[in-house]
């Protein structure tokens, strides 16, 4: 114990918010708080852009006690605030380059930091990647860990990412209500639910699990990781029709078609808006229009948007309590064990009972890379997942629990 | 109490979905089952369509414990359907008009109903008058009772409507988890929020209510009762750049120009896309597009769509509460007060502490009116409300409570 390097700690928050970054901020605090070889532990505001230009605060200080910890566990979004900041490659020699690592370890030495903790998602990867080699190059005793936040859950290596489990079950429970507020008529119509994920239909995938616990589900999914076949989905409409007359579809807003076409871009109008502006639209907006056209029953599209990131009101306990493990686990990782330049990640031993163990990993490996939904995780038509998916998402939405609330709205806590 | 009617009772829904309306359903079910002059009580499945065709179950069977009461006061969205179905006006004299009067009666009195319940908004309103009126001219001893529920909060003559308060506290909440997403980042934005309510502010307004709780609001709030004017909005955006870069905007779906043309419909664009129609496009998404040429700043468009109106998982307790009273007080008014054709109101006593009562008044002067927000609920400026409307709203998204869950999402009961 007594090898441990002392000093202080400091940690930053990057890339989109999350219902449970914060929770895993409050870990990380937690765990540092408690560490005897952590001294104080700093917080930088929008991250490595923050800490470029010193703006820092003391978080022992700002969230000293047990009752702060636990409002920023249950608070959405990002506390400390958030940045895109890629930091260039030190590798090319370029003078410009090399001087922003500088100044960051000046910043750093001036600090007396010894503990460098970075949550994020693929980007903030690369730049727990990048602090750490150069720390090593230039002989800086600092020890960089990353730990993934992202309600996409694509990152390689770990079973899920801290902040998915909060924004499937959010999916998850909005889809059940969706669904009964299609059914209150007898007339035919069609709602199209779009759902966050680009590249990966993990956060999709979760609309569908009431397919295996009450059978309430949309009647069709589909995922990016499949391409999208306008006259197969027609055919499925239809098919869907003769079992009732409320369909509901859910989409990720990423598919795309055959041919790399992203459906959301595929209005191939030359026109232009009063603005002079190609009309933006989205993937479900595109098929709202395709299946008024082919059907000509009442359509509409539902985008959940930036709820489904940041509804602190409604998050996954699971995923609040991992969040909070693996962010004080990253201190003790960091501090007990001299780890440095890895991303803390989660390794399932089981699915029921689940059970999960935190690990990590060398980051290098992992940046810029995609963890796509599994093929045996898709139905052969592809416009529905199977229960084996349903089964790995569902104790990662398992357990509630509530934020604090003040005359009527949650009582979310200010850095 | 001997001089009571004896008989069934029968009740329907009506109209758009809401949070609440199944919690008047239960307490209609709570009183019927309680009072010794009715025997049975009966639910029409799609309102009145649904009775013509004889479809009517037996609530006592299907929801005869208190367990399923409790479910259904927490499932969202209309648990016995709903229908759009006007009737036609009886008074014209015209055989084809009074056929369906003579066939609603001739049903009613094959189940020997004595008192009828109609849960819905304006146009159920409407139908209630006709039955009530139409049972009157020609002698059925039927008391017809109608109970409102709308989550615009538009009916005149009551404080406010059931539903209302659940919505609006979804729509306040999510504002406040949605200004904390926004102010992540350190670059320019604008966020624009759509809010339902085509003809009035009240769910538009609830996003407001944190300026009076933590001073977290949206920047602006445009509600429809009054002119929306371009130039007015982007001098007000600029003059909230001056505060902070993240601005959010909360806008009613109805907002319309001086010349009353909605600003939905404003994009004057004789464009088509690949299907030959014209783009539909929302207020809120015509505002992205504006700001967007305007500013040249990040700009996006966020619908709070469906969810606002069934989102079970995020209820106001007091509008639970109040919504369950509501139905459990029709009935006594119908059978003990021997009451016909009137709507169920309520009246507030006083804000703090609030204290509401339930009374009644005659539908013939409800109907197809609407109840606006007053001018002296909103700012000169015409982009926000007051603190006597914040006050107005506050305590009916008071108290916090959840639906059962079953494997992570909520366990909500189907008739």
């Amino acid at each position: 114990m007594d090898m441990n390097l002392k000093g202080n700690a400091i940690v930053g928050q990057s890339g989109g918010p999350t219902t449970a970054i914060n929770a895993t901020l409050a870990g990380v605090v937690r765990g540092a708080l408690a560490n005897k070889s952590i001294d104080k532990v700093y917080g930088m505001r929008n991250g490595i852009e923050g800490l470029l230009e010193r703006r820092i605060i003391d978080l022992g200080e700002a969230l000293g006690s047990s009752e702060k910890l636990y409002s920023l566990e249950r608070t959405p979004a990002a506390a400390l605030g958030s940045c895109r900041l890629k930091l260039p490659s030190f590798e090319s020699g370029s003078d410009t380059d090399i001087v922003i690592y500088e100044k960051i370890f000046r910043i750093l030495s001036e600090y007396d930091i010894r503990y460098f903790f970075y949550i994020g998602g693929n980007d903030s990867m690369d730049t727990v990647a990048k602090i750490a080699k150069f720390s090593e190059y230039y002989g800086y005793n600092i020890k960089v860990i990353g730990i993934p936040k992202t309600i996409d859950n694509d990152l390689l290596f770990t079973d899920h990412t801290p902040g998915y489990g909060s924004a499937a079950k959010y999916v998850a429970t909005t889809m059940q209500e969706i669904i009964r507020d299609c059914a209150v008529y007898t007339t035919k119509a069609v709602t199209i639910v779009e759902i966050m994920g680009r590249d990966a239909g993990w956060l999709t995938a979760a609309a569908a699990v009431g397919s295996v616990i009450n059978g309430e589900a949309p009647d069709l999914v589909y995922l990016p990781e499949r391409a999208f076949d306008m006259n197969e989905f027609y055919v499925a409409v239809e098919k869907a029709f003769e079992r009732h007359p409320n369909i509901v579809v859910a989409v990720s807003e990423g598919i795309r078609f055959e041919d790399g076409r992203y459906v959301c871009e595929s209005m191939q109008s030359s026109s232009t808006d009063m603005f002079g502006h190609k009309p933006l639209s989205g993937a479900a907006k595109t098929l709202e229009l395709a299946v008024k056209l082919r059907f000509g029953c009442k359509v509409r599209s539902v985008e959940l948007n930036l709820p489904q990131r940041c509804a602190g009101h409604l998050f996954s306990k699971t995923d609040i309590e991992e969040s909070v493990a693996i962010g004080r686990e990253a201190v003790r990782i960091a501090v007990d064990e001299g780890v440095s330049g890895d991303m803390m990640i989660f390794e399932r031993a089981s699915n029921n009972p689940y059970f999960c163990t935190i690990n990590h990993k060398k980051v290098s490996n992992i940046a810029n890379m995609v963890k796509r939904v599994p093929d045996e995780y898709i139905n052969n038509e592809g416009n529905f997942v199977t229960r084996e998916c349903c089964e790995y998402i569902l104790p990662l939405i398992e357990g509630e629990d509530a934020p604090s609330y003040y005359k009527g709205i949650p009582n979310y806590i200010v850095l």
